[in-house]
Parts: structure tokens; sequence; C-alpha cells
């Protein structure tokens, strides 16, 4: 996602820096007119802004305030837009430690994939304090529509996790639903054509059924990511004393997977703990 | 929805009988050009085509055989439009016994609420025989677009009920959605707009999300319909072997609804029960 990202950053003028572990990755990036960095210290400084595309708050964190991180190197006043998906805890927590070095933070998860990424139509999710979600807009405007939530850290966050609970549920209704359909003697092109014309259609059920009976299999989100985030629903709602029993099967289904080994597999492959397990 | 779609049919130029208990009915039904029937075999009578917008298969086949049926009054080779979410035996059973009455049926569950019925841009599955299919399409052409799904009666019920296991599943996700996002101090309005706009829409979340905040509230299904539904998906899981963990959790809380008398309440209404119950 930070690929395409970067793209459309420079495509809108910004001079970029790009931090990442894979030397390919690093060199598609130089060629396609970015500056790649090794170290996030190195893309960090003097960076008016730092967009944090990681996969959890640990990493975030230690991307900023570990060894080599990014807060110290950044000028005061500096934006840190925090793209990730973590509890609300977490974003308040790392605004709170930028603050401490005159840094501003807006909690900014996106939704959409590489396509969305590349064209510029992501949805972004932004809260913070005004002044610097405003301060944010113009780095963010060339990555997609922004859709302000509120004042608070944690609160874009907040709405991000309800967005996976949706995504998680739907993805293994889907698996559900196709994996009777294998059963039960459907085509499943038909299911497909007939199911996203019919009131029984997600984005998960359009996108993952498809790859689910063999064909187009692009890369997609890992199930330990979807896991990660299911845990992060739980946590939310246990916290605000909400039941949420479909939620929670769905956490259970991707847990289990995760401890047979599956965990790296894409997301959709969840189908396969459906079709074996006969109750 | 069998009014709306009389209309269309009237438009296309049809002579068409409408039956309904509503005394009201069936007035503003014969102002609108048509004619009231009091009775399935009044309105059979040499019929070429009924369409039969009932409940379930108990509904169905009380109107098509029993007392004042309609299977005795409609001419040999008249076509019988199935249009109810039942049973794959149901509806094959049906057509079995239509054809003891030299009379022909197409399995033609639809998608669509009341809006769709009235612009005929309805979701339609049609199974059965390809020559009785071929005689319906005139019939079911100004009401929505066919899906043609297999020779065989009872293949577009299954294609309807795997539908509907999404819809149930995709409704109570939005119940959980939406019940956290109260509790989370989430605003709504928000929630709605950036969820559309993500990864984890459905059709159900977009429609009925802001019925369940409370505003517009027109008539959906009832809570006792997608009960229904969802025990004929259970049924037909159960007897292919299939593994439906949320299919089963949705339709525990649709049944605990519908015993604490909610049954007869819109759909929507199922937020209550997550509401109230904290684990």
């Amino acid at each position: 996602m930070g690929f395409p990202m970067s793209l459309r950053l420079m495509q809108a003028g910004f001079d970029v820096r790009g931090v990442d572990r894979d030397e390919r990755t690093r060199k598609r990036f130089t060629e396609a007119g970015g500056g790649a960095a090794l170290t996030m210290a190195e893309a960090a400084r003097d960076a008016q802004a730092l967009l944090l595309l990681v996969v959890n708050a640990a990493q975030a964190e230690d991307v900023l305030f570990g060894t080599d991180g990014a807060a110290r190197m950044m000028p005061p006043g500096g934006v840190v837009l925090l793209s990730l998906t973590a509890s609300p805890q977490s974003a308040a927590g790392i605004g709170a430690r930028l603050a401490e070095h005159d840094l501003r933070m807006v909690d900014a998860p996106v939704s959409g994939g590489v396509k969305r990424a590349a064209d510029g139509t992501l949805t972004i999710l932004a809260s913070g304090p005004s002044a610097d979600v405003d301060a944010a807009r113009r780095f963010l405007a060339p990555l997609g529509n922004v859709h302000e939530i509120g004042p608070l850290h944690g609160q874009a966050s907040t709405v991000k996790l309800i967005n996976q609970l949706l995504c998680g549920v739907h993805l293994v209704a889907a698996a559900e639903a196709v994996a009777l359909a294998e059963r039960a003697g459907v085509d499943l092109r038909v299911l497909h054509r007939v199911v996203t014309a019919s009131s029984g259609t997600s984005h998960m059920f359009a996108s993952r059924a498809p790859m689910m009976r063999g064909d187009d299999r692009p890369p997609t989100a890992a199930i330990n990511i979807l896991l990660k985030d299911l845990a992060l629903v739980d946590a939310l709602g246990t916290s605000v004393g909400a039941h949420m029993p479909l939620a929670r099967t769905a956490l259970e289904l991707f847990g289990e997977a995760s401890s047979q080994g599956a965990g790296a597999r894409n997301d959709y492959e969840i189908i396969q703990y459906l079709r074996l397990s006969v109750p």
C-alpha cells in the first residue's frame, strides 16, 4: 500500500522518502523518482509529515520511538499520519508521546486496497485536533477521500475497528455461503452474479467469493491481519460492554486457522476451515 | 410486493387479476385498472400464467391445491411462477403436483424490495425445464432481470436461500456494528458514511443501519420472515453437511427475538436484542 500511495504523493509534487526492508522495493522506489531510506530516522529527518503504514501499534511505537526512531528526527510541528488498525487507546497513547516531541498526529486509518491506493481513491478516516487534521489535508488529499471523524485520537481507530468487524464477519459469511453452495451443487459463477445483484451482497462477498472458487488469486490481506483486527474489535467490545456474537464467532474461526498454521495465507482461504469441519 | 409487480405487468399490456385478503388493497388495485378477485380460483380461471407471491410453501400449497385452489382452474399448459423463499424440496414437490394438473412451473424467487418492484428492476431467479423458463420470460421480463439458474425446480430456491443466509448474517453484523458504535460513542451518521465507502459495507448495512439509529423507518421485512428463511438455510446446510457457524448464531438470535414476542416487528429491530443482552 505504501508504494502506490507514495507515487500519488510524488505526482502531487511532494518530495517523498520511503522506507522498506526489502531492497528490491527500495530499488523500484528510487527508479520511480522517490528517495529510498534504510532507517526511519533517515527518512524522517526534516520531514514535514510522516505517513506511517505499519501493521500494529508495537511496530508504530518502534519506528517512532525506538532506536533510530523517527520522532527525534522530525522538526517541531511536523505531523505524523498514523495509518494502522490499532486500539483507540494505542492511537491516543502514540499521539501523547508524539506531543512530548512537539509533533502533531492525525489518527488516520485507511480502507481500500492497492488498486484504490494507486488511483488515489482510498477512504481515509481522520481524527485529532482540527488544526492538525487541517494541516494534514494537503498530504491526505492526493490519496483519497478524507472523512473527518472527531477531535480525539482514537476516534478514527474506533470507526476503523467497527469496519473491520464487518469485514471479518462478512468474509466468514461469504465463506459459509460459498461452502454451502459447493455442497448443494450450485454453480459458483451463477451464485456470484445473483448475490451481487441481490440483498445478500457485501463488498467482501463481491471481492472474495471469486477467489474462493479458485480463479483470480491476487494476494489479499493475510488471515493473521484479520485475526489481529478481530481481536482488537473483541477487546473494544469488551471494554464498552457490547454484545457481538458474530464477531466473536468469526474471531474464533480465524484463531483456529492461525493456530493450525494458516496465518500467513490469504484471508479468503478461511473457507478451508468451513469446508473441512463438519459439525 | 405483489401490487407494484402487478402494475408493471399491466403497463406491459397484460390483463392482470389480483387476489388480496385486504379489501382496501383490492379497491386500490381495481382503481389502478386491475381485476380484483376474492379467491385464487376466481383469479386463476383461464389464466395463462399465475404469479404466486406468498410467504411459505404451506401457503403456496393451500392456494394452489386447497379448497378454491388455483390449480384446477388454470388451462392445461399454464405456467405458475412460484415466487417464495422455500426449501428446494418444497419447490420441487409443488412442481411435481402442478405437473399432475398439466401445469408448468418456474421456481422463481425474487430479491429486491417494493421500490425495485415498482421500477421493474427486481433480481429474479428462475429454474425449471428450459422450455418452461422460456415460456415464463415474457411475464418476468417487465419485473426485472431474470437469472436462469438451472433445469431443476429447487435450484433457484437453493440460490435464494444462500442469499438469505447472507442477508440474515449481514443484518445481525450491522446490528452488532451499530450497537458497538453506540456504546463506543461513535456518531452513527459518520459510521454509515465511512462504512458504505469502505470494505465493511453490505447491502443490509447500507439500507438498515440508518433505520437502526432511529431515522427513516419504512416497513421492511418482519423478523419472523428472516427467522423462517434462516431456519430453511439451517435445514439445507444440515442436509448437505455444511458448517455454518454464523448462520446458526444469527438463527438463534432471530429465534430469541421471536420467542420474546418481536416476530412481527421490522427486521432491523433485531438490534434491540444486542443492545439489551450484555455477555
